[in-house]
């Protein structure tokens, strides 16, 4: 049987052994909820920057430029890191460059895996199942926030680990711990993560209907990965 | 009302701010159980080293040493990171320095906090209400595995969050996660922590009896603090 386990931080992600696995990068509010949401309305790809200067540059290259820093549109940027400004085929057809304070951070450190996805609840049957049709150990990403724990990504980690209890074991401490807890408040996640500290974050920015996005399952039925060093596209 | 959270590794340790706070430092298997062990039976006091070769030569000024790198006994050491070497007053009026794979690097990481305690399941209860008589936050500081998160000190930091709870908000993420997972597994620690990576790393060394007392619930009713930089007592 395969292995599933949990890193809670970029700051550890230099303890964890990327080799031959397969890494799924999670930033539920918002980042990675907010990539699958362009990608399923008809953004062509995105291009991803820890930098806010190297990424706002991609606009004269004819890239939509999203910049996110502390839960706002970053100066100077056409968006911020809102899934729902992406809906309706909003940008269709149009490229992305987008730099987050975390997850963009958490891509960028993964890119030596054998293979990066991302992770959220609007697509998490599809990447479930795309994860069973390959023989690799699963290595969950979370960004986390400023390099902490935090709840939503190490939940949805767990909903994740859950998922794939016919194919991967969860062995390592991390995993064990957040398939518990998911097992415990996953009938309730909006309820549970209205504690969490970027839950209230974002409250103060008025986006309680991002934070209903990014909490609904399996909108979507498509994969998300890293092409190439920065590029994410659909498959 | 004061706070509690939780910082899951010593890697994390500088994303955390100390002051104004007491810090408890959690190392379940073994070495934060096995201070309160030797306190317990007549060690008058522990000096702790991160530096082998530093403990080592403590030998010489009349210190008993206990020295443990990956699980066992380092080599030229008295003693490892049993608790058990301590029952029955084995060692009772004498001095002891000791150092460990993770929990003397967490004891030291800690020291600019106003106050640090040892937190530990056998004196549980005592550690609580010390510090529900004082009106200070709460910063647990699990040891972990070599920096990585792991199942015992986090679930020890859901017990005690959760013991605190009349006196100290959970509101950080990390606090929220355990003291949820505490209440989902802690009905049977031994069952729960047995699918531990270090029980089972513990199981390979044949120290059951080891992993019985750190699981065991006030067996005494004494705090343990730092004195100074480096010196463990007990009142």
């Amino acid at each position: 049987m395969n292995k599933v386990e949990i890193c809670f931080s970029p700051e550890l992600i230099h303890l964890h052994s990327l080799e031959n696995k397969i890494v799924v990068v999670v930033d539920i509010f918002r980042a990675t909820s907010t990539m699958i949401a362009a990608l399923a309305n008809g953004i062509t790809e995105i291009k991803t920057f820890a930098d806010l200067e190297e990424c706002r540059q991609m606009s004269g290259e004819g890239y939509l430029i999203a910049g996110e820093r502390n839960g706002l549109t970053a100066e100077g940027f056409e968006l911020g890191n809102s899934p729902i400004a992406y809906l309706n085929d909003a940008y269709s057809g149009q490229k992305l460059a987008m730099t987050t304070t975390n997850g963009t951070l958490a891509i960028s450190k993964s890119s030596e895996a054998d293979e990066v996805l991302i992770g959220a609840f609007p697509n998490l049957s599809a990447t479930v199942s795309y994860l069973q049709t390959k023989n690799q150990d699963v290595l969950i990403h979370c960004a986390g926030w400023k390099g902490m724990f935090n709840l939503e990504d190490s939940l949805f980690a767990g909903a994740l680990a859950k998922s794939l209890e016919s194919t991967h074991e969860a062995t390592e401490d991390g995993a064990i711990a957040m398939k518990a807890l998911f097992e415990k408040e996953g009938y309730d996640l909006k309820g549970f993560l209205s504690q969490a500290s970027h839950a209230k974050r974002l409250q103060n920015h008025n986006i309680e209907a991002d934070i209903d996005f990014c909490l609904t399952l399996d909108l979507y039925y498509f994969v998300v990965k890293l092409s190439s060093k920065q590029t994410l596209i659909k498959f």
